[in-house]
């Protein structure tokens, strides 16, 4: 059955969940609507302010979640929660079942709690996302966290998706701060050392502290990332995270980063896009190319051609139409 | 300093391994010499079984690889292992800290042990694999193992890297086959259940012997995939997988069905090189086209046009050349 899309933007911007659940799906699913949703919504957006969260398995992620999202209803924000599962595919509008917590947040209708999974999705992480953030965006939310779930090699593509991005850390993972130094000291603008009433908090912060400081060369800017200690548990520190995240903010809206980076997401969008889109027009067996590349694949089998000059001859293919 | 091609292909040939583990950095690192390497190697390759084992960790993957390659060496085959690391930025031809059993192989002229990153890779497994696979092809391999190491979600990418996909599984994970049934269940040519001296080994073999049955219908062929009962770690049922996969590879040549894999296999291996080519081409800042995408980027924040629609300016470029 087809839906009327303007009248579901229209619900979505009155706040009404159903309406926010069934464009995600929609573009989500790669629908036949997609690009009529997408258009619609293309003159909404842009208001939200993007959160990503990333950490390892084990230091708190959802709950410290649950607790932004409870500072910022206090200040009476909308907030958007997506909870990026990269192993699961699996998506829909349900709370996880580990996510206990985020059920403090199930009854607000100030909040829009999605999971999604990315697992198995032409263009993953990188193209689903997006979209989803657009909806929530389209719908009014002022605040949307993008959080992983589960055990990922995702935070670099969810800290692309971000205007700010908090890594979090606990203590006793020493030696997982050494093992994924490669990744998260260059995605963080905030660091949140978790669970910060356990034994080892400060030599974490001080190892996090002296790592950063090595890495600050790397740094684009003058942002140097705070390290804030929080009990998520028990709501300690968020304030402070909260205030962290709005000093960041000013910092890329009066050093034009915010635009620089929004314009780079897009731009990474748009890539991601039209690459998928020339890769299902590879795939596509009745428009020909398919056949085409399966012969020269045959030429690679018989070791006539090597698979680089096969893709040359698919390139220029594509490019003559 | 330029190498030379062919010199280093020949003694490859003669299974001098720093010549061989030469030639894999060349392919690996996308070096400039990568499509002389590859030229070169075309007509020298197709001679090698190429056979895959997955399974979630725990489970005996290296054990068992191991065991496989001693197998195949008292048969007098050469060997090759590639273990991909899909979470590791990290390649190389040293042993892994973790796999222990494969140093019984580490002086054995016979065999060459690869281990393979893949993170962060463009492309990924799918672009980074099948040249390895290719070198240890043309080195003279009669057989190739490519394991994975580690947690990943890669399953799926090495199955299809592979003629005969060996899916391993555990006693007391049948929690774990009920999760994992979605990809594991239907990417295995034959299945392992190792540590089959623990307790549940046959509820193990029992479950999955159900599933399979399930799952028939959507299996192409007549191939009923068998199970495999082994304590890699004492050389118990190696042999007996040995058997399963030489009776695969029997049906797969009686059926054809081993030429159609090779032929998808080169297929997709042409078109993951060529959305490579295409996406660098996105990404190339001089080339115009980046400048291109980001002046596109700037209209989608304006909200004058959607990601959608800008992507398909962007695929209308790259075709105008």
């Amino acid at each position: 059955m087809k839906q009327d899309v303007s009248s579901l933007v229209a619900q979505a911007r009155e706040g009404r969940p159903r309406a926010v659940a069934r464009l995600i799906s929609l573009v989500e699913g790669a629908s036949p609507q997609l690009r009529e949703v997408m258009a619609a919504l293309a003159p909404l957006t842009g208001n939200a302010y993007v959160i990503g969260l990333t950490g390892p398995p084990g230091v708190g992620k959802s709950t410290t979640t649950s607790a932004l999202v409870g500072a910022y209803r206090r200040q009476g924000r909308r907030v958007g929660v997506l909870a990026v599962d990269p192993s699961s595919p699996f998506s829909g509008g349900a709370l996880l079942g580990d996510r206990v917590r985020m059920s403090d947040h199930a009854s607000d209708a100030g909040v829009y709690i999605r999971s999604m999974a990315t697992r198995g999705h032409l263009g993953g992480l990188a193209w689903a996302a997006p979209q989803a953030i657009r909806v929530l965006d389209a719908a009014g939310c002022d605040v949307i966290l993008v959080e992983t779930v589960g055990v990922g090699q995702s935070e670099v593509e969810i800290a692309a998706q971000a205007d700010t991005s908090v890594v979090l850390l606990a203590p006793g993972m020493g030696d997982g701060i050494q093992a994924a130094k490669a990744g998260i000291l260059e995605i963080g603008d905030v660091y949140v050392v978790n669970k910060a009433d356990r034994d080892g908090a400060d030599a974490t912060a001080r190892e996090l502290n002296h790592m950063l400081g090595l890495g600050e060369a790397r740094r684009p800017g003058d942002w140097r990332p705070p390290i804030v200690r929080t009990v998520a548990s028990r709501g300690e520190g968020i304030d402070e995270v909260v205030a962290a995240l709005e000093k960041h903010k000013g910092w890329m809206d009066e050093r034009g980063v915010l635009v620089d980076r929004r314009r780079e997401r897009a731009a990474k969008e748009i890539e991601v896009i039209a690459v998928t889109a020339l890769r299902e027009r590879l795939a596509d067996v009745h428009g020909g190319q398919r056949v085409r590349v399966l012969s020269l694949a045959e030429r690679v089998l018989a070791g006539e051609l090597d698979a680089y000059a096969a893709a040359d001859e698919v390139t220029r293919a594509l490019a003559s139409g």
